[in-house]
C-alpha cells in the first residue's frame, strides 16, 4: 500500500495459478505456480523473478498465497532474521490473527518465547489464545489506554515487537520496550489510509532502551524460500502449526475483500477464490 | 536527559580531575582521570567502572570531556558501529557543530562519504563548511521546509542519518532516506523539554525503504575505548581532525551553560572550567 501512496505503483495481485501455455523453459503447461499473477482470471506473465513453481500439492493450494507464500516468508524473515529471538524473550504481535501475525505468534512459541497478540474482535482474540497458542491476547478496541494494557501483559517489558499496524499502537509499545529491544516494522495498516499519519511522539525511548527498529520488505529475502519450506512443511504436515484463511468467492468479491482488510473484517488470511481448479 | 524525564535519575557531570587521595590500587595521588566526576570542585568517587586514567597529556586536558571522552566515543560508536558507513555514501548529521556532530562529520569525510550538516546559526554553518570540512551545511532555522531542503542537498537521498535532534528534523529526513538506509538515534535534543513530543507522522518510510533505526547509549561500548584512542590520537596530533570547544568559566556558570545547550548558544563542545590545574 505504501507503494501506491508513495510511488504510484499499482498493487500487484499475488496468487496461485495453473500454466495453460508457456514459452519459458522452467514452466510448462499444467504446472502450478504462485507469485505475481495479477487480479484477473487469466494472466500473461513476463516477469519471472517472482513466480515460483509449486512442488508440493499435499497441502491446500491456497496456502501458497499465505503460509507458503509471501506472508509466510514475511513472518519468517521478519521474526527470525530481523528480530533474532532468544528463548524466554517477551514478544508482542499486533494484527496478530492476520496472515502474517498468526504465524509470527506460532514461531515465537516454537522459539520458547512468551507471546501476546492484539486483534480487533473477541472472535480473533479467542482464536489467538485457543487456536494459535498465544500466551495472552487482547482486543485493542476495548482498551482505553493501550500503554497501560501492554504494561499489564508485559510487567517486565517487551523484547520484540512485531509491528503490523504502526501509529498509536507503536506509540504505546515504545515505553514498554526493554533494553536492546527489537521492532520489526513489517506493516502500518492503521496509517495507510490517513491523509496525515498519527504522530509517534515518544521515539526517544528508542535511544534510552537502545532499541533497533528495522523496516523491511520481503522480496530481497526470497533466496531463503527453500530454507523456509524445509522448516515450515514438516510443521504443517505434523499439525504443529495451524493456519486460518478467510475465503471470498469470485473475482468480483475482491475489491470488497481488499477494503475489508482496513476495518479488520477478515478473520485470518484473506483469500479471493477466482477458480477452484 | 531522557534518563531524567523517564527514570528520575539525576544528571551526572562528566569531567577531568586530578586525584588528591586514593585508596584504589589503580589510581594514585597526582593521577589525572576522566569520567563521572560530578558537578563539583571536589568529588568522592566510589564508582570506578566509568573512571579512566589519562595517559596522554600531549593534548588539551579538556579534550577528555569531549573528543577523547564520552562524546568522542559516542561519535565513534554511533557512526562506525551503528551506521557501518561505506565509501561514497550520503551522510546527514543534525546538530552538526556540537560535541558529537562535528566528529561524525569528520569521520564521514575520512570514510569517503558525502556529508551535509545542519546547525542553528550562520557562524556554525560556516564552521561546518570551512573548519570541519563538511561538503555542505545549512541553517535549519532559515528553512521553511526541511524536507525540501534535504531534497536539495541530497537529490539522490540519504544513506546515513546521524540524529542528534529527533522531532521535525527526523520527520523531514524519513522521506529522503534511501533503500537500506541507517539512522543512528543518538540524541533528540529538540524533544527533551517538550511536555508532549513532536509526533513523527511518516514512519512508514522505515518500511518502504527498509531503514534500520538504531538507538544507542555509549556506555556498553566502552571496552572499545582503547581501539578508539588508537585511531583518534594520531589524527589529532597530525592535525587531521579538529575539535572546537566552548568554555564557560567557573562552576557557577554551569547551570546557564547547560540551559544554553537547548537554545544552541554553545559553539562546539560546551565545557565548564572548574579549575585550570
Amino acid at each position: 500500500m505504501e507503494e501506491v501512496r508513495n510511488q504510484q505503483v499499482p498493487i500487484t495481485g499475488l496468487g496461485v495459478a495453473k500454466v495453460i501455455d508457456s514459452e519459458h523453459s522452467n514452466f510448462k503447461k499444467g504446472d502450478l505456480v504462485w507469485g505475481g499473477t495479477g487480479w484477473e482470471e487469466y494472466s500473461i506473465i513476463n516477469a519471472f523473478e517472482f513466480l515460483f513453481k509449486i512442488q508440493d500439492t499435499d497441502v491446500p493450494l491456497s496456502y501458497y498465497t499465505g503460509i507458503l507464500g509471501m506472508p509466510g516468508m514475511t513472518a519468517y524473515v521478519g521474526f527470525y532474521e530481523i528480530c533474532a529471538p532468544k528463548k524466554g524473550e517477551y514478544v508482542f504481535v499486533s494484527a496478530a490473527s492476520g496472515a502474517v501475525g498468526q504465524l509470527v505468534g506460532q514461531f515465537a512459541k516454537l522459539s520458547g518465547c512468551y507471546v501476546v497478540g492484539s486483534a480487533g474482535t473477541k472472535e480473533k482474540v479467542d482464536l489467538l489464545k485457543n487456536k494459535f497458542g498465544f500466551d495472552e491476547a487482547f482486543n485493542y478496541k476495548e482498551e482505553q489506554d493501550l500503554e497501560a494494557a501492554l504494561k499489564r501483559y508485559f510487567p517486565d517489558g517487551i523484547d520484540i515487537y512485531f509491528d503490523n499496524v504502526g501509529g498509536k499502537m507503536l506509540e504505546a509499545v515504545l515505553p514498554n520496550m526493554r533494553l536492546n529491544g527489537r521492532i520489526s516494522a513489517c506493516g502500518m495498516i492503521s496509517q495507510y489510509n490517513l491523509e496525515q499519519g498519527d504522530g509517534v511522539r515518544n521515539l526517544f525511548h528508542i535511544i534510552t532502551k537502545s532499541v533497533c527498529m528495522q523496516g523491511f520488505i520481503v522480496t530481497p529475502y526470497f533466496h531463503m524460500y527453500p530454507k523456509y519450506m524445509e522448516m515450515i512443511m514438516p510443521l504443517i504436515k505434523q499439525g504443529k502449526i495451524c493456519y486460518i484463511e478467510d475465503f471470498a468467492e469470485g473475482l468480483e468479491s475482491a475489491p470488497a475483500a481488499l477494503v475489508g482488510l482496513f476495518s479488520g473484517r477478515n478473520v485470518g488470511k484473506q483469500v479471493v477464490v477466482v477458480a477452484r481448479e
